[in-house]
């Protein structure tokens, strides 16, 4: 048995998430069917972290193993030919024995992008979510460093999650502008349920004005 | 009556292209349609140069005349929601009487996109050409600007055109890398039919090495 890391890009516009659902298509489903059509068996997918439906990735990490030798161009080209357009492996190579994308995963960051212009460019209506006021990407951008560092983020989670800590480590939380495009990206060792979505609400009061990043 | 200048993105993956068809939804058809619903008149929309099917633009300037009054940001406004998501108004003002979008344009620029990378990137299938494999764009790009001036483009010009004279003025022609992404961009007053194509064709001839640039 050999052990891989891939790194794969996903569009997940059309994907119930990355996670295999009961019905809908996923991407671990889409991976573990081209897996089973390259090594000829079940092969179980590992990711660092799970996305949502509609969520999409520039480099989510995964892992697998597998009876056959391969090479890893060789795997990227024999995957991507069994993969939709949408489900693109970018990398792969062979990793440690028992390497797991989820367990061994040191930081994750998320990017959250939104278009401030009053019309939503074409090209960003499936990546990007459309805010048409002015914004104070200053003020944002003080309010998401203050997150940095080892902190208890009980006040970003959801109600009614179990977890035996609300505290994590956030190790780069920062806002910034390209045109009217504006990205939140933060990097963390793991972060509470919906937590990252709870702090960009939270970004969006302090930069409409409504409160002031220290809050 | 009022003239108006807008500038228009699309994604045209949908689309028949720019200009009406008989069969198939055209860009102009669904401006031409929102326009309809807003004048309560047939509007005719010209726009700077036409696009093929699968071909998008960031920045398509069109005209026309409107038989109501309306400022530029209501106009874009209303336009918008009356367009499927693909097609935006980004900006719309009064102009001069009798502004025409085709006739007064002075320059236009055409973009191409190639990606490079052993695997297409899920976001780009759309809007770029995939051509996996290395390509020198310090040639392509010194063979593109030999293109810049007024020149005879005669052997970039489709078979069996019959134009007036086969001399084009070409502002700027140049090549730029971005990581995986290779931007042909070339600005100029006028271009032959397939002209663009035919010299992206002989770019990447100079960027596999097969010719040199002033080939």
């Amino acid at each position: 048995m050999s052990t891989f890391k891939t790194v794969i890009a996903y569009d997940g516009t059309e994907f119930v998430g990355w996670q295999r659902q009961a019905s809908g298509v996923s991407i671990q489903g889409v991976l573990e069917d081209a897996l089973r059509t390259l090594d000829g068996r079940d092969v179980a997918v590992v990711g660092a972290g799970r996305t949502d439906a509609g969520v999409h990735a520039l480099g989510q990490v995964a892992s697998f193993s597998l009876a056959r030798s391969i090479d890893g161009d060789t795997l990227v080209r024999a995957l991507n030919a069994n993969l939709p357009e949408s489900v693109r492996v970018m990398s792969a190579a062979e990793a440690p024995d028992g390497f797991n994308a989820r367990f061994d995963a040191r930081t994750k960051t998320y990017r959250y992008r939104i278009w401030t212009g009053a019309a939503l460019s074409p090209f960003e209506r499936r990546y990007a979510w459309h805010y048409a006021g002015p914004l104070d990407a200053g003020a944002m951008d003080a309010a998401a460093r203050r997150l940095e560092g080892r902190r208890d983020f009980a006040a970003f989670q959801t109600a009614g999650s179990d977890v035996a800590t609300t505290e994590r480590t956030i190790v780069a939380s920062r806002v910034a502008v390209a045109d009217a495009l504006m990205l939140y990206d933060v990097t963390g060792e793991g972060f509470l349920r919906h937590m990252v979505r709870a702090i960009v609400g939270t970004l969006i009061e302090v930069g409409r004005g409504r409160r002031p990043p220290e809050w």
